[in-house]
Order: structure tokens, then sequence, then C-alpha cells
């Protein structure tokens, strides 16, 4: 993402906890948070969890100290929604602006400038960083103007693609062991009503059980079920499939599954069934 | 079906419980399955659930006692596997042959002749009904060469349209309620990860909870289920989503959707919250 | 229950499919069924599932075709909602009585006359009984005039012990693998809140892992889920627990768990968390 | 529990954040929980959540500051595990001992001294607590030297009463619907293999909808369930009844139920059976 704006012509410093992955994109490197936001107009966060926003984001070093009044922060990350709605009232406290913007797309659609943005804020701030957007993303959408209510729709997005998985998991497991061939199934299912891509995706990496390296790992997929059904917990929103999709993630962390693809949940329907 | 097999020059033979429903096709017109059966090549059979084809297929006015020997059923209902499995045996027994051919599509789709059909039997015999099958379906898909098994994934190919209603029932329902508008949210998911037009599709009846006439009653959507669950049992092959679409079903009927559409399930998120 | 009918001075004639099982208890053995029926005022069964006594039933050597008009069988067998619905008509149709009388108790207690009784129908068909109840059962409870509903409430009662594996198996999982000492556990559980005998038995089996021989063998637990599912199912009774108990004990037959005790779906949220 | 405590001798200072309800006992009463440790050999805590904990033990005004070394805190509320072991790891650091000991029984029985114990910490410190425990409680269990273990086990223990609860909640719905008496149906239960208190009085307020005043309100059951589960994902343990009853209580409290009872999900499975 970052090479992208450099690429486009923006200019831009860098933080990274691991400098080594920031230098040679070409812009200044920034040695702590508070140094990149320094003067900064639009401040970028893409980081794993909430645990590592907030360690960027507050204290002596944090680039809330820093940030000037009126600039933005734009997170990108797949963040809780109460870590969202934190920093919403931490940048308003300090004259700054906060919009999120979480994107879905996998490492080679942000290198290729081809993410999908859902962003979330005032009107005025997600205008200011549109140019922005259209430089990494394919397309981005405006939802709402509550900044938090972005990472929602992030974490229902993710909640939708792991229920595919489980139903796949479950449906491929059925027809196996009633004796159909599991390539003829999802051709079928690919090339009728199951046309998305991510049918085809997560169909074929339960056929051939290709969950090594893993694309976004489990734990990354059990903590995102987490966030919704704290989300869901919050707004007291019961969501069953959702509870479903916990014991399977647990379930398979529980027996070794760490580095595995999330989708290798797709594979204890299966596993219960016998095959 | 009858119309377009017509159209396409063949000589049909026609028989419905309702006679005013197969008038004015261009068919002959048979008394009684038994006569509709006399001296056909090919036989297709197209009812609502298992109780309508055994009536249709047994006893002394049913279409074995008739159908000549080396002559094909090709059934394209949606019945249980044990049911096919039956009539297997049945058309093995009287030296008739049998391909379970159901459909997947609409009324539309049918009356376009663009069904998807998901066949299985002996390779010689789905050859047989090739060339008619072209004329039903945009596409035929050959799957085993076991009869039951083709109703085995059309079982589960209405459980993973299902399973897409319930998904998306929780998600529209935790979003809707945290304040993300409907239906830009839609929006954003069907045009990118999740295009099918399953997700169009359901995801507006949900919105708009247009339910009313049903495309596909909820009753029969609770059938599929059953049918899908009897099949997993039949093979010992938990599904524990499956489970909770049975339980959607039953409290949609126990609270008055019986003429409603199936997709009705996706509005029981909501109303547990609240919503 | 025969050796206790024969022991309090009634008049036995018995039949049993395996004759030898009937032998050696004091009473005159019948041949068929139909010919322990003749001439009975009080006609008792008790087997395994609802296929067994159909096969006693109907037909030409069935007991409905000889028992005399006006007697009454008492159904003591763990059957179907539906099973014995038929009965009542079929038996009305003949000028006989039904009364459902389903009993609580492992073996030990049928022996040594402790059984509980639950049974339903016309009350003067029960007051009937009542002398036979006494002398088979410490306490017989009288549900209803409809003899079906005694069967619901039989099945029940299976699904609530079913529960309480369930509920234990998972307790256990968690505190075992939280360091917990699990017999300490149970004691402290069945010492206080949970002092009921059914706690005590199905802990120390879970605890035990003592699976072999069966008491209770696993299929006839998952057949019993199964009814109850299909009770609701008649009835549009949602049953999510019941439906998780269902997917336990598919997968506890597919993993080769048929000679198992039921309380062996108490290991598989062990199992699960990789205990 | 401090009232028996006087009463049997012991010298007690009392705080409570409403200082009311800490007059009239007999005992000293400190002006913050610093003051009510200071000199004190074994400090007891009772309150109803992690947050209440946290804000008396920690800080400036905090107990942890004051209370002596080598002095024991005994907390007997129904506490996190993560925020057990904080606690044990904090009076550690400051030479203090930690012994968790939740307590199980409804205020009436603190107020006779007949409240269960479940304790857990180093065997000495649970010794020199012992003849205090013995005035609370009618019987105290020691579980572990780990004093978390034991508020896992206190959850467990919630976790299973919820259980019942639900279970009761469909079996009842099933037999209601199915026209059994359910007061009778109850009796049966509770007279025989379910003669457990918990079955009698959850089945009760079940019965009779009695949900109010709440013994246990609705907003306590639901905290517990999440700390269950945030128990089970620490452990990567599963708990697929715990997810259904998470998903019982947020529909609960979506539909207006704060101020009722805990057991008013036991009528949720009514409600979706159109009951």
């Amino acid at each position: 993402m970052a090479a992208n704006l450099i690429k486009a012509g923006h200019e831009v410093t860098l933080y990274n906890r691991s400098p080594e992955k920031a230098a040679g994109l070409g812009g200044a490197i920034a040695a702590s948070p508070a140094e990149a936001a320094q003067g900064a107009e639009i401040l970028f966060t893409m980081v794993a969890h909430d645990a590592a926003l907030r360690e960027l984001a507050y204290g002596e070093r944090g680039f809330i100290a820093s940030l000037p009044a009126g600039a933005i922060h734009v997170s990108c990350s797949t963040i809780s929604v109460a870590c969202a709605e934190a920093l919403t009232q931490a940048h308003r406290a300090a004259g700054q602006r906060f919009v999120s913007a979480p994107v879905f797309g996998r490492p080679e659609a942000a290198a290729a400038g081809k993410l999908f943005i859902a962003a979330a804020g005032a009107p005025a701030d997600i205008a200011a960083c549109q140019p922005l957007f259209d430089v990494l993303a394919q397309r981005s959408f405006v939802l709402s103007d509550v900044p938090a209510r972005a990472n929602l729709v992030k974490l229902s997005g993710n909640f939708l693609i792991a229920a595919v998985i489980e139903s796949l998991g479950e449906a491929m497991a059925l027809v196996g062991k009633g004796g159909v061939d599991q390539r003829a199934y999802l051709d079928l299912l690919t090339s009728t009503l199951f046309s998305a891509p991510v049918y085809k995706t997560y169909g074929n990496l339960i056929l051939e059980q290709n969950f090594e390296p893993a694309g976004f790992a489990a734990p990354l997929g059990q903590k995102d079920i987490r966030l919704v059904l704290e989300a869901g917990e919050g707004l007291n929103v019961p969501l069953p499939l959702a509870s479903l999709l916990r014991d399977r993630f647990l379930t398979l962390l529980a027996q070794g599954g760490e580095k595995l693809d999330w989708s290798a949940i797709g594979r204890l329907a299966a596993r219960d069934a016998g095959l």
C-alpha cells in the first residue's frame, strides 16, 4: 500500500516495528510512530490486531501525541469495534480526525492497488482521503459517518467468508462420504449458483487440503470471529452461526492447527464424519 | 420443461394429477401414470416430494408397471436419497433403466430451457438422455454412475443456499443493529467477494422482507433440510450448520410462516436481536 | 418384568423372537404374537424399536389380529410418537384398548420391580392396568389420556439424560484441561447442586471412560434423539440442544462407536479440545 | 457472610462502596479498601464482577497497597480466570498470599452459613482459612493449589446450571406443545431421575414463568457464560452448549429481559415453538 502511494507521487514517511520492512520502498523512515506522525496530513495504519494498534497510538511515543490538529488518521486494520470507538474519541479529544477504512483483499490485491475499501467517518474527512483510496483500491464504499461501523462491516465480511468455508466443508463431507467426486461437485457449484470467487478459492483449498503456508492463518480467523461475537454481544445480537464457527476454530487450534490457513476448519466436518 | 421438449420436436405424452395443467401444451394427455409410460422410450417425472413420486411409480396404475423393458425413467424431482435408491432397485427389477437428474433453477429458468441438471446413472443411460438434457438445460453435469448420488448433490445444493440465507441474515442483523445502512452493505458485499447471484437474490429478499408470494415456500425448504439431515444420518455425517437451519425452519413454521418464502428464515436473527 | 408378574401370581403367556429367552420363567410359551394374544386380558410388549413392534403387531400372525375385543395392549417400549399413534388407531379399529406405558430404569431396576412407569391412556384402561404397574414399578405416573403422549415424555426424558452427558462432557473437558482434578470436581458437583443419580452415574462413566460393555448402546441413544427431533418436527418445536446431541451421536458412530455406551458422547468435547 | 464471621467471634473490619450496607453488622467500618486491609490477617472480598474487584484491589487506595506481607486475600466472587491469575501475581509480588474461594448458594444459604465453598490455593494458605470456611459453609472443597482453578470450577458450575435450564426449557416446550400437563411432567422428572434441587427449582420457575424479581439476573448469567467461553478460548476448549447458552442470553436481553431471572432463557424454546 505504501509503495503504491509513493509511486502515485505522494510524500510518505514510513514506520514499521521491523524497520527492514519499511526500507527500500522509497519513503523516509521514522524512528517511532510519533515521529512518523509529525507534520503529517494523513496517517495510515495497517497492523495485525488491536494490541498492535494501541501500542502505536497511545503513550509518549505514540502517534496521537504528535499528529497535528486537523490531520486525519486512516485505520485500515481489522480491529474491534471497541478499539475503533476508543480511537474515535482519543482523536477527537486531540483535535484530530479519524476515518476507519478496513480493506478486503489478499496481499496480491494490495500490491496491485486492487483492494476494496469499506470506509466510515465524517463526509469531509472521507472526501479528503478519497484520492488516496483511489490509489489503493479498485473501489471504495462509504458506509457511515461513524468510523467504527466500517470495522463492524469488515468483521461481518470475514464472518461471511468463514460461513462459506463451514458450509462447503459440511457439504463436501456429505457428498464425498456419499461417493460423489468432490472435484466434479465443486465444478458444478462454482459453474452455477455459487460462482463467486470465494467459493472457488475456498472450495479448492478444502478439496486439496492445501492449508500450508497459510494465506490467512487460523489464529487470525479465530480472532476475527471473536471480534464478531464481541460486537454481537455489545449490541445484543445473537449469532448462532458465528458461535459454531468459534467452536470450529478452537477445535482446529486445539489440534495443532496454529500454522494452518483458516480454511482448515472446512476439514473438520469430514474429520467428524470419520473421513 | 414439457413445452420445451415438444417445441424441440419430441413426441410427448403428458400426465398431471391436475389434468388442466397438462392441457394446451401440445402433447397427448394420459389418464394415468401407467398410460403415460406405455410405449415410452424415456419417461420424465417432476413432482414436489417423495410421496408424490411413489404414488406415481408404484402400484397397478403406477408407471413402473407399464414402462417397457429397457426404457429410461429420468427423475428430475428433489427427492430423498432413500427414495432414489428404492426406485433404482425397482426399475432394475423390472428390466428398466433409471437416471436421477434433479435440476437447479427457478420456474423462469425452466421455461427458458436454462436449467442446470445434475445427472447420475449408467453412462449409456445418461448418453441416451443427453439430447433431451440439452433442450432443458443450459448445462448438465454428470456426477456419478449411481443415480441417488445426484439427489444427494441436489439436496446439498439447497443446503448451501439456505446457509447463505442464514449467514446473510445474521450479518445483516449485526450491521443493521450497529447502525449501518443495509442496502449499502449488501451493495458492498455483492460488488466484491460475494458476487454470486445467490447473495444478490437472497440479500434483497431479506432486506425488503419480500417473502410473499413465495418463490420457494418455507415448508419445502424445511423438507429439503430434513432430507439433507436424513442423508447425513444414513452416512454418519454430522452437519451442525444443517441442524441450525432445521431449527430455523421449524421456528419459522411455528410462527405462521407456512406461506412465506424460505428466505424468511433470514429474518429470524433480526427478530432474536429485537429488531 | 414377566418374571415379576408371574411371581405375583398372574397367569402369563410369553412370546419372544428368541424362544430361549422366554423359557424358564414359568409362563406358557406362545409360538407367535398372535398365539400369545389369544384370550389375553392384557398384553404387554417390550421391544427395542418401532420396527420390532410393528412386526409383532401387524399382519396375519400379529397380535392385533387375535387380541380379544376389549382387551388392553400395554406398550412399554421406547417407540416413536407416530408409531404409538398408529397403534392407538389400529387397536381402536379392532375394538381393543391401548395404553402407552414406557418405563425408566436399567435392567436391574426391572428385575427388582423398581421401574418408573410413565403411563397414558383412557383412565379406565389405566385403572385396569394399575395392579400390574404396581408389581413392575416403584411408582407409576399418569400423564394424559392420549397414549402417544407417554412416549413423548419418555423420549424427552432420554433427551434430558443425554443433555446431562453433553454438559458434563463439556464442563469436565474445560476444568480438566485447566488443570483441575476431575474426580474432585465430580465429587463437588454431586455433593452439592447436582446430587441426582444421573450426574453421579454418567459423570463416573465419562471420567473412567468406561464405555464397554454398553449399558445403553450409542445407536439406541442416536435413535432416541432422532425420535425426539421427529416429534419436535411434527409439532414445529425447534430443539437446538437436541440438534447438538444428534451431531454428537453421529460423530461417535462415524468413529467406530457402535458398541460403546451412549455416554461416550461425553468424551467428544475432550477430544475436540485435544485432550 | 460478614455477620456470620462476627457472630463466630472474629474481629471484622468492613468496607462496602455503599457504607449503609456495612453498618449495623457489628464490625468496624473502614473508609476505603486500603483502610480495611491495614493490619488484617485475612481479607475477604465478595463483589459482582471483575471490574468491581479490580477497583478495590489496585491503585493507591486499593487493598493490595496496604495488606500486610504474609496476609491472605480470600476472593469469594465469581470472577474470570484471567482476573484471578492477575491477582495471584499481584499478591505474590507484594509478598501477600491469595486464595480463591468462590461460593455456591443463594443469599439465604449465605445467611445461614450453609454455602458450599470451592477453594484453591497453597495448602498452607487454605489451612489457615479453614476455620473461617467452616463458619461460612456447610462444606468446602479443595480443588487445586492454583487459585484461579477454583474460579474455573465455579464458572463451569454456573454453566451446568444454565444447561439444566436450557434442557428443561426445550423438553417442557416439546411435551407442552404435545399436550402433556407440564406440572405432572415436572413431578415425574423430579421424583425419578432428576431429583437434584436444581431441576425442581428451575423447572418451577420456568413452569410458573416466575422471573421477577430476579434471584440471579439475566445479565449476570450472560456474564458468567461469557467468562466460561473466555476460559474455554484461553485453553482452546470448544464448548458448543455454552455457545448455545450465550445466544439464548443475548436473545433474552435483546427482548427486554434485563430485569428477569436468568431462568427466563428457559422460555425461549417455547417462544420459538409459538407457544
